[in-house]
């Protein structure tokens, strides 16, 4: 395809893209899903699963192999450009009071789904066909264990944002716990993959290269921007527009660089949104980048996800009950156990069940991970489709349950503290 | 090159040249030249004329051929999106009251152009080898025509905004008449390739699809939105997240249906962008979208054009005076007609010369026009580096001559009047 008919492609894609999304999002609404499972929906709807099923050859002039090399970019853009303002919205401050519950709870989620995982890895490698033959035990049980602490990171953080608990400590220990839990998840893919390809300096470069990010990041691109540049900001009493193009690049190759290394785009931009100084600064890019982001390049990333996912059907009752074996280990890895160590270190009982319920969805990112895990050859189709259920059912129970156990009343946002400015305007 | 990679190239791009654009940026304050001047410039320095020509190895690691394929959808989604902008801009109240300026402007700073570029067409045919063989006497003539009629409609809207006036009668005048000489230019451009093509259809569907366009927008989908639909959030008090989506759609789907008819998708948005109903609407839509857009997507469109333009050495005193031809006739037959349209409206003469002086700069719409005529050998690459030429002395003179001629005191805006609510925040 020429440069033009990419361009004309993508300005009908997205026209396309963002109605459907508008009327998926209004039937959601009434069955009490948020906007952003709609978009998720929309994507499979729109996919191979249904409409590229029943009208293959329109589906291959809307949405043609190489408009996909457009999308697929852009999608990612919105994406780092979102977790960056999901990094500056981050209360570090409600970590610190809480930095015992943010890390059981990570602990607690990546432990318990962990354990549970490799034990059912174990199980399907000796005695079901769900794996091929040259996926080694150890890679089957690491990568059942992998799948089963992901949590919905960027999922999260929008439903959190949506039920405007952005400032509350469910949902700072929540997006904390998340990050970390989904972070290790990525790494343990790494380790996988480095197995499967026998090439170690995959998984060094992964994990050692995230810790070095992380490190580089907040303890010296943060101190540098908090001093005399955000001080200069503040004195001026606005953020310049040479200066907010100075962040969207820093947003860039944060976004870059953790892609380079094999640890997704998300991570950088959502650290780097953490780096940048509270007050003035956070308070402007979050309203210059999030109003155009949430409606206009997020619905491309969480509609390009379901695009690329086939539901394959499970023909067999066998295959159910494997389904269902993975669910339960899913639900009690993940939810119970973040549930537990949030109550544990002294989080409420209601603001508890809400942390377990929200990590124990798996949205997108396990969509990710485990289609990566089928295009190298480590899982099978039926364990593929078996997983995608998995991650649509946790996705889909967690707005409802959070509903009905924590109800539809405001939790209160803690107090921001002197220094950290005003927090982002009203949820939408 | 995989998705994945896409991606990741993607992001170092975006750093790049965000990062380029400022150092180039900074220079260009020096001289007095505005930031849209430095971000086209910043891509011809970035493209083959001169960091591809010296390091052509590095160039192609780092806008290889593919990637190219990601960045104009993209460039070209940014410029729709701030077309639409400058359209929501568009003081349509003042255009009403000065109507007779805008339409004398633009009528002398189409026909006198036209005329000066037939004559020029002529003389070049029959005199000089500047054109092919294969291109007719009249095709000739019609695109050189064309090729001087065009002002630089996007960077015009850009620098109008950075210099404050877009509520003045000189911005908007400038603006309206731009638009429709712009407009204009692109007809002759699609009546040429129509005969080229030897076939008519081409250019029916462009001037019957652009007047049907307009028709329908304003006549229809205006006042549509303006009923009901913009009482209801005036009412409310709020533009609504799902009603921001909506009109992002209108967006999209008019620059994809200008861009099919081959008018340009600027031209679709920008008519969208008056469509809107003005008040809550058009100040919501303005704040939600110019910031992110004109930070980031925006310097990809410049850049990127200037990326793929080779600026050819012109290598005789021959062809060197044929450039100071060119340039004679582009700026009597553009700067000094409008100039004296303006004036004979009753327009006062200091706006007048602005009016004139910006109206000349043929910026990048003439790029995209010669890079069509050179693509598609209806000019020789001798011709197209002298239209180059023109085309960035016009657009660099711009700036300078404006600050001296109509001096840096800002000129006061038109009050709005009570119906058409709040107009867009300070200028950037």
């Amino acid at each position: 395809m020429s440069n033009l008919q990419l361009a004309l492609q993508f300005f009908f894609q997205i026209a396309l893209i963002l109605a459907f999304c508008q009327i998926v999002g209004r039937i959601a609404e009434h069955l009490g899903q948020p906007q952003v499972v709609a978009e998720m929906i929309a994507g499979v709807l729109l996919g191979p699963s249904l409409f590229g099923f029943f009208w293959p050859e329109l589906f291959a002039k809307l949405f043609p192999v190489d408009s996909m090399k457009v999308l697929y970019p852009v999608s990612q853009l919105g994406l780092a450009a979102y977790m960056f303002v999901v990094g500056l919205e981050f209360r570090v401050d409600i970590v610190r009071n809480r930095w015992h519950s943010a890390v059981a709870v990570s602990a607690a989620g990546m432990i318990a789904p962990f354990v549970l995982g490799v034990a059912l890895g174990w199980y399907f490698v000796h005695h079901t066909q769900l794996f091929p033959e040259k996926t080694s035990d150890m890679e089957a049980m690491i990568f059942i264990g992998a799948s089963m602490c992901v949590t919905a990171f960027p999922m999260l953080a929008r439903i959190i944002h949506f039920k405007g608990l952005a400032g509350t400590t469910m949902g700072t220990v929540a997006l904390g716990a998340g990050a970390m839990d989904d972070a290790a998840a990525w790494c343990l893919l790494a380790v996988v993959l480095a197995s499967f390809d026998d090439n170690v300096s995959l998984a060094i470069r992964n994990v050692g290269g995230g810790i070095g990010y992380v490190v580089l990041t907040l303890l010296v691109i943060k101190p540098l921007l908090a001093t005399r540049w955000a001080k200069g900001i503040e004195t001026r009493g606005r953020l310049g527009d040479n200066e907010f193009v100075i962040c969207l690049v820093l947003m860039s190759l944060g976004a870059w660089f953790t892609d380079a290394i094999g640890l997704h785009a998300v991570f950088g931009a959502f650290i780097m949104g953490i780096a940048m100084p509270r007050g003035l600064v956070v308070k402007s890019l979050i309203e210059r980048i999030q109003p155009l982001t949430v409606a206009l390049l997020l619905p491309l990333f969480f509609t390009f996800s379901g695009l690329n996912t086939q539901i394959a059907l499970l023909d067999s009752a066998y295959l159910w009950g494997m389904t269902g074996l993975v669910l339960i280990a899913a639900i009690a890895g993940k939810g119970v156990a973040c549930w537990l160590a949030a109550r544990a270190t002294g989080v409420s009982n209601r603001e508890a069940l809400g942390i377990g319920t929200l990590m124990n969805a798996r949205g997108l990112m396990e969509l990710l991970i485990i289609n990566i895990g089928l295009q190298r050859g480590i899982i099978s189709p039926a364990l593929f489709a078996t997983l995608v259920i998995m991650a649509v059912v946790t996705t889909l129970m967690a707005s409802p349950i959070f509903e009905l156990l924590v109800g539809r009343q405001r939790i209160a946002a803690e107090p921001a503290p002197a220094d950290s400015g005003p927090l982002a305007a009203a949820p939408d």
